[in-house]
């Protein structure tokens, strides 16, 4: 996507064709800021400390730091040692799982001498093939908002679509999952006008797809995680689109904490609710996600410390509890099968269910 | 309630009998000041800027501001002049109405030389009913938690209650609404532990309920908004309770932004959800509060600027989007009375029906 008129990924080869860099989104919407990884020590540190989030981009970056590693030492103890590092790093997103292994997989069969140039080119591929896979995520979720909006025409104004966290193309390689159809819509010519939950307690709503929206143009508000419910009663939301870090087989998505409360009230006021992935998000190896599905906690400083910018100009944090209290950080929530309407994949949408996906995805089929 | 061993109310008449003295709630957590109000435009300037909030303790700031306006000047007109610049300060709190009304109604029958004195006293009096009614309604609402506690005995650890914004004794003249049962159980010995919401947008439970709650000696974590539904789904919570800014003749209940999305989870998990209210903030001319109770819309500030406690211990605020957003601010939502197990009141408790409110407040009966 563009920024000021120029293409950016997200994640891409540095020039001397070894380093890797990324945009650092810890500094965002403040301070547009490229770091460059050197080891997988640093890509380790930054999907650990969230300088890149989202699942697809989480995967990439591991695969990467795989790269890396195999730059310095190449041995198998090297590669077990770079993989259980990156594996360690975050939990949740199924994606950094799906990256690891197909590395893993794909150089552990080489010479070690043969590994780091395979490294190199199988990250590539990781890559281009997560911006190819979000570009028809895209297409699809075109045809859904295409097909409410055209169920709309009876009413004034333009097509209200909230959105949960940062499912953009921050949070991907290229395009997004959830944001990929709005921009395509956009792009389209439909009105389309974004709700946009800040998403607390790390505000990538506020910050990151406020900011995406706004480099590309996309009409949007800001609101608090709280106010979803109060627009859907009052018919300001036509439809809900969100990401998802891991996907259950039987259709539970797993998505930033408060995910599940936006379901519920879409649910229990009419509108749909859909949720784009790429197929490497789903893990077939999970029947129900409510109960499998393990949650990350994080510190609790993430919530009792909001970070932005002062009025003298400075990126800060400020406390907003008492000293010395205690706070509780679960990173994601289970949103179950049934409060999705659709799940839109890079083969089609699909129902939120075992045979929805396995539609999708026969090869899954046991 | 006490802070370090010293009682407080959360208004009171000055030393010189005539000024009235709060405690200015939007330095709290991180500075304790007392403010002096001098006029009716004083009275009415706290209740904008939220240095007073709460439906409760808005309705007795804006009875002490008539009491302030005819200190200056007790003719007719002064009078109407107060209470419409007084009900004009906010407008979905029913408090607020009734207290000037009766106000109003008291006074206006009152010749002019008569009316400063009566207005002290009425303004004292409100007060004094509102620590009564919320120290019953901790007597009704103990109960609910007894019951609870009992049927929880084959499972370990305390008894998890949520709440959401601040109804504690900040909101009121004293003892609160939703946290007086909660109190009234600490002092019990039933060992509660409390989910404090922080609150988005103003952070009311991250700042007032949670220094509340430390300063009471109750256990309590502070979460975001968005974590409640997981907590329900599992089994982390026994028991949600909240107050109200208006209760609807059929029961259901406008509370601070986000309560709407807590009761559809607890409904969607068979977690208990009690609203606790005073029977002043029952609206018998609501028949569907969905629809037809007002809700307030703030500046979007309160939205992109958060406030608290920098490292160098200067409170500020700081922007957490990017410059330029726009952001909408909708202050209260509606929870139907579909999803309220109860309503506490001071008069017992009630299912959240038309016919329940009737059960305890018979006198409204055509």
């Amino acid at each position: 996507m563009k920024i000021n008129g120029k293409a950016w990924r997200s994640i891409w080869l540095g020039e001397d064709g070894q380093s890797v860099e990324i945009i650092d989104q810890t500094l965002l919407p403040h301070e547009f800021a490229v770091r460059t990884l050197n080891s997988a020590a640093d890509a380790a540190e930054a999907i650990s400390v969230m300088r890149v989030r989202g699942a697809p981009l989480i995967g990439a970056t591991a695969a990467y730091g795989v790269a890396l590693a195999m730059r310095d030492d190449a041995s198998d103890e090297a590669l077990n040692r770079a993989v259980a590092h990156l594996l360690a790093t975050r939990p949740t997103a199924v994606n950094l799982q799906w990256a690891l292994a197909r590395m893993e997989q794909a150089l552990q069969v080489l010479q070690p001498a043969q590994r780091c140039e395979a490294a190199y080119r199988l990250a590539a591929l990781i890559c281009d093939e997560d911006v190819e896979i979000n570009a028809t995520i895209g297409t699809h979720g075109l045809g859904v908002i295409e097909n409410i909006f055209a169920s709309k025409t009876e009413r004034q104004g333009p097509l209200h679509i909230l959105t949960h966290c940062n499912a953009g193309w921050l949070a991907t390689v290229d395009w997004g999952t959830a944001l990929a159809p709005i921009y395509r819509a956009h792009d389209a010519g439909i009105p389309v006008h974004v709700w946009v939950d800040e998403t607390r307690p790390r505000n990538q709503g506020a910050s990151l797809t406020a900011w995406e929206l706004a480099a590309h143009g996309v009409p949007h508000d800001v609101i608090v995680d709280n106010a979803g419910g109060h627009l859907m009663q009052h018919g300001l939301v036509d439809l809900c689109i969100t990401g998802t870090d891991r996907t259950a087989a039987n259709g539970d998505v797993c998505n930033k904490i408060g995910t599940y409360l936006k379901a519920l009230a879409a649910a229990d006021n009419g509108v749909p609710f859909y949720v784009a992935l790429p197929g490497p998000t789903i893990d077939w190896d999970i029947e129900d996600g409510v109960r499998e599905i393990p949650i990350e906690e994080r510190g609790g400083e993430e919530v009792t410390c909001v970070g932005g910018m002062s009025e003298s100009g400075a990126v800060c944090d400020v406390r907003i509890t008492p000293p010395g209290v205690t706070a509780r950080n679960f990173a994601f929530d289970v949103t179950p099968a049934r409060l999705v309407t659709g799940l839109v994949t890079e083969r089609g949408v699909c129902p939120a269910s075992r045979e929805g996906l396995l539609s999708l995805y026969p090869e899954k089929r046991n």
